[in-house]
């Protein structure tokens, strides 16, 4: 095997195909969903764990790690005592959306019952 | 609870959102690679079977099923004995296309090592 070969053996778990690829950091009911929260305007854990689909912790808590090691979220501090933090897309993760908005369209045209959710308003906390 | 509530609590199993639904649908590792596939001329078992991911025949078999339930694929017999089938999409696995097409371009974005795999050829089973 090859130096090249053996570096994409390393930089891909199943093949090179980007589709496969997406699914390794995305194939799971429940990243996106994380990305869609802050798309929505959500940015903390507790705005997260509220959305209707009821993310339990333990995976909230494993995605929003997953997703700031793959450099699609920041986490930035915004409580110093206790120390807190909340989550933005970096330029990578704002580049999804075009991704979401094809799901988007997909969906309501084949799932006409689907609606796309308000901005969050931290607020009324709607 | 009204009628329309209860319409719609049993029309979605997470919540409206169309981004929720489309992982109910598609949130695993394997399904959006068997239309990938079919995006790419293979339609029998024994080609989804032979892609490089290595497709477990179990799950493929589930997913090939769950596809023809959701309407994406239809399965066609092409030798009466023994019966076997190809799988081709319906216009609605058709309009997946451009779901796959927005997560080609972010990936080839962000992971440049990833390349779309070429048209499969029957003839020569590559």
């Amino acid at each position: 095997m090859s130096t090249s070969q053996a570096d994409h053996q390393h930089a891909f778990d199943r093949s090179s195909c980007p589709v496969a690829n997406m699914l390794d950091l995305f194939g799971d009911k429940w990243t996106l969903l994380v990305v869609r929260d802050i798309i929505l305007g959500k940015s903390r854990y507790n705005e997260f764990a509220e959305s209707p689909e009821g993310i339990p912790t333990n995976i909230l808590a494993d995605r929003l790690k997953r997703l700031e090691q793959g450099g699609i979220v920041i986490k930035i501090p915004y409580c110093q005592k206790p120390i807190r933090y909340q989550y933005e897309l970096t330029e990578k993760g704002k580049d999804l959306i075009p991704v979401l908005e094809s799901m988007v369209l997909w969906e309501t045209k084949y799932f006409p019952g689907t609606q796309v959710f308000p901005s969050y308003d931290r607020e009324t906390a709607k």
